[in-house]
């Protein structure tokens, strides 16, 4: 008995599960996680939130999440309401969530790649076409090819990144208003890196008063550094949250997931304070490559995607045989890199030294 | 801007969200919550767990949840391997899981229903056609006609559940393995009661060994007195298992609920131990109700399902006015209330005096 012996969908066939590898090395740069652990009065925050949440853990978690999502929407500021704001265990349970209301069987989804690749597996597990739009050679979205992309397809849901994972490219607000503009169905822009966009980069966030198809991602795994708390959120147009709860399992955000969640944006300012410590490295690093003579995207987020290597895997393998472990991901002949640590980013200059 | 303005997935249209009512009363039996909250020692355990691993909180957790899978197993016994165990967040998101590898557009699932509601509602989700067959008049299934009802409609996916909710029947092994042999795809047992059942109940764990496309879901939502932790689990062929991480999330699964679920299976003993606590008034209660004049559906669950009522909704509001939430589900004429603390159902029993 094989897994090909069972009767599952036939577009699963063949195929392997997402996953960056999950290997245990000394200087992990492989999937963007913010180097910095909570501190100690953070962790002992967390474990009294637990303790005074957890008598109650024979009952459901509130349903809709609601002091959740009013706390949510303070910290977003632009004057949202809690009814505008929706959370889910990572944002891959709001793109999911998104999927199912607006997607499905005989809907198309887009986006404009290389981007996130989990916005195609998502969509396939949603039952939902991906169709692929491409971006420059910088990277960047080239607004009038977009528009005409999406006129030809006519996309149920478009998704746009910003800043764009893999790439780090911020894009332009009048570039996102013309997309939506031209959009017939929903459009979503992933902002789960935005908090790490360089000084001035305006939020999708200013564009929602005038865009109710539109939708604004977060999540606090990466700038908030709460990876292993699972919460992602979204921001919309108190009717695509309706939306949303008739699609959404009962009960889907554990109470003390809603718990950490809540201690966490009390704590923002120790947790965002990391922030611009790694948009200086990131800077760094941006600088120590190209001065090394490689060809690095412009970075709005907390990694760097730079290259080109004939033979990246090569590359990847003589760094992780040095004890660091970034993300063969993107383009060909591109290699991702995570900013981590002062200390993590020596380790890894050092190993790409010994590597070229 | 209203919710129909939106481009929502048509079967959607007009459909209003999952959900008993949230109405805080002093007596809540309508979710079938287990009532005893966990011990002020299993609650310290809990925050010191969330204190040690929350250090690590900005890392992502393990996405295959091995450890807790290894516990799961160990937990239900039968020879099961980590391998042959899968959790998420609720048994909801397990069977969402279910149906986005072995449902999915042109595909079939299928119940017999009265029975548990999400079943159908979490394959519209998943853009399955969902196929009602039909419980007898003391709510068990007739293994003959349920097997012409699958050669019918070729299920791609049969939901059986034992302890039914919301009757409370249990199913012997005997009606599940002539199911399994007649179903063409993957049969699914929901034995999220399993540990009310009455003793010498046998779970269709037994029935793996012989059978790689049965699957038996569990939660630790009621006897494990955990609703509010989300942990939903199941056992299968590791081939089974292969199939669902094709679909899962990456990362579905948190730390903390990780974290706190292995701190509920190290305390099982202390938790399982108000199942038969529960198990005695639900039997009080039977009688007490049958004692009434009324009639009551035989349960191996923590719920009973009573009536006839020509007016139940006048039932259920007149308790709610006595301050005691039971829930209006399953056929008409009928009522379940959750068996609460000797105490619950004693204010359950003198309101309904008073009403009826």
């Amino acid at each position: 008995m094989k897994l090909g012996d069972l009767p599952i969908r036939d577009d699963l066939r063949g195929r392997t599960p997402y996953g960056a590898p999950q290997i245990d090395v000394p200087v992990r740069l492989n999937t963007n996680e913010n180097p910095y652990g909570p501190s100690a009065s953070l962790v002992g925050d967390l474990a009294e939130a637990v303790r005074r949440s957890a008598g109650d853990l024979n009952r459901y978690p509130d349903r809709d999440a609601l002091e959740l999502r009013r706390e949510l929407a303070a910290y977003l500021g632009h004057g949202l309401a809690p009814e505008q704001v929706w959370a889910a265990n990572g944002s891959n349970e709001v793109i999911q969530q998104i999927l199912q209301a607006f997607g499905g069987p005989g809907r198309v989804a887009m986006g404009f790649e290389p981007s996130y690749s989990m916005h195609p597996i998502i969509s396939t597990g949603a039952s939902t076409e991906w169709v692929a739009g491409a971006r420059e050679d910088d990277f960047g979205i080239d607004p009038a090819k977009a528009v005409a992309a999406i006129e030809e397809h006519r996309p149920d849901v478009v998704f746009l990144t910003s800043p764009n994972n893999p790439t780090g490219t911020a894009l332009d607000p009048e570039v996102i208003a013309r997309i939506v503009g031209a959009a017939p169905g929903m459009v979503v822009v992933d902002e789960a890196y935005f908090e790490f966009a360089r000084t001035g980069t305006p939020s999708a966030l200013t564009l929602l008063p005038d865009n109710p198809r539109l939708i604004v991602t977060r999540t606090m795994s990466k700038a908030f550094a709460m990876a292993g708390t699972r919460l992602g959120y979204l921001a919309a147009h108190p009717a695509v949250v309706e939306a949303l709860l008739l699609v959404r399992l009962p009960y889907h955000l554990s109470s003390l997931t809603q718990a950490a969640a809540l201690v966490a944006l009390a704590h923002r300012d120790e947790l965002l304070g990391t922030v611009d410590a790694l948009r200086a490295e990131r800077d760094a690093v941006v600088e120590w490559l190209r001065g090394r003579g490689l060809t690095v995207a412009d970075s709005d987020a907390n990694f760097v995607l730079f290259g080109r290597f004939a033979d990246r895997r090569a590359v990847w393998q003589g760094l992780l045989e040095h004890g660091v472990l970034i993300r063969e991901v993107g383009p060909p002949e591109w290699l991702r890199v995570s900013v981590g640590t002062v200390e993590e980013m020596a380790a890894f200059r050092a190993a790409l030294e010994e590597v070229l």
